[in-house]
C-alpha cells in the first residue's frame, strides 16, 4: 500500500513514521534500508533524508514519540484521588489500551534499542524511567498505607509491566476474549499481586 | 574471542552455536551474514554451510534447542507431588533460573520466530505450547482444587510466563539482589497473583 506523498510536509512525515513502524516491527532495524522504506511510502530516497537524515534519527524520532505519547496518555488517565487502588487499576488499564493499539510501535521500542547511539539510548532509558517512576510512586504509597503487600517496590514495578506489556505478543482481539475482558482480568491480578486490601 | 576449529565437529558446531546466539542477540538475524558468523568462529565459511546448509536451518536449530533444553529442565525439576502449591512454584523457579542462565539464547527466541519459515515456525510454537500446557494444568488443577483464584487459565499462564520471563530483560545478577532473592521475590508475587491459600 505505498502512499504518493503530497505537497503536505506533515503527511509525508507521517506517512513515513506508519511505514518504518510496520517494516521495522516485520524485518527488524538493522535489515530494513531507507532505500526500501521510501519505496513503500512512494517518495524518493532523497526525500526521506529531507526528514531524517540518518536511519538511526528516523528510529529515534519513532522510539521517542511513542515514549511522549505513553507519558501523555498516563498524564490525561490519571485518576486525582491518592488512593493507591484506583490509581495502580487506572495505570493497568491505561497501560493495556495504549499498548493494544500500538503493537508494532511498541515492537520497535522494546527490540530496537540496542540501534540506537550511547546518548540516545540514555534520552529513551530516561523517558521510560520517568513513566516507571509513576508506577513505583503508586506502589510506594500503597506499601506506606499498608493498602499493598509489596517485598520490592522496583521488582513489582517491572513484574506488573512486564506482565501486562506481554499482552500484546499473544492478544488479539475479536478472538476468544475483549479488550475489556482481557483488561478486567489483568486488573483483578494485578490487584491480587500487591496484596491489594479491598479485593 | 574467535576459535580454530579442531577435528571435532562436535565442538566446531558448539563453537557455531555459541556465536550465532551472541551475534544474533547483538544485532538481530537478518543483519548477521554466515560470512561474519565463520569468521567470528575462526572456520572458512564453506565449513560452516556444511553443518548448517542455511542460515535459517542454523536459527532453528537454535531455537528448538532451547525448547528442548527448556522442557528437559522441567522434567528434570518437576516434583511428584499433586499439590498445586508446590509445582506452581518449582515452576517458576526452574522458570527464571533457566532463563537467567541464557539471557541471549531467550533473546533470540523470543525475537526471531518473524524469520522462521512457516513449517518451522508451527514446530517451535508447538514446542512452546507443550510447555506452557504443563503451567495451565497447573493453573487448572489449583482452581479445581480450590487451592488457587484463576479467571481465566490461559490468560493467567501467559501472564505469568511474561512476568517471570520479563526478569532478563533487566535484571543483572550480583547488583543490587542476587538470583535467589529475585526467584523468592517472584514466588511470593505468583503466589498472591493466583491467591493461593497457603501464602
Amino acid at each position: 500500500m505505498a502512499r504518493t506523498a503530497g505537497s503536505d510536509g506533515g503527511k509525508t512525515q507521517a506517512a513515513i513514521r506508519d511505514a518504518a513502524i510496520s517494516l521495522i516491527a516485520r524485518f527488524g532495524y538493522e535489515a530494513v534500508s531507507m532505500r526500501q522504506l521510501a519505496a513503500e511510502v512512494g517518495v524518493q530516497a532523497a526525500a526521506l533524508y529531507r526528514y531524517f537524515p540518518t536511519k538511526e534519527d528516523l528510529l529515534y524520532d519513532l522510539m521517542t514519540a511513542h515514549m511522549q505519547a505513553l507519558l501523555a496518555s498516563w498524564q490525561e488517565a490519571r485518576p486525582s484521588t491518592a488512593e493507591p487502588a484506583p490509581r495502580l487499576a487506572a495505570f493497568v488499564r491505561n497501560h493495556i489500551r495504549f499498548h493494544v493499539e500500538r503493537r508494532h510501535s511498541t515492537h520497535v521500542n522494546n527490540m530496537e534499542l540496542r540501534s540506537l547511539s550511547r546518548d540516545r539510548l540514555t534520552a529513551i532509558l530516561r523517558l521510560r524511567a520517568s513513566y516507571e517512576k509513576e508506577l513505583r510512586q503508586i506502589l510506594r504509597d500503597g506499601a506506606e498505607q499498608g493498602a499493598f503487600t509489596v517485598e520490592d517496590v522496583t521488582l513489582t514495578a517491572m513484574a506488573i509491566i512486564q506482565m501486562v506489556t506481554g499482552v500484546i505478543v499473544w492478544f488479539r482481539p475479536d478472538e476468544r476474549l475483549s479488550v475489556a475482558e482481557v483488561t478486567d482480568t489483568y486488573h483483578k491480578m494485578t490487584m491480587r499481586l500487591v496484596g491489594a486490601r479491598e479485593n
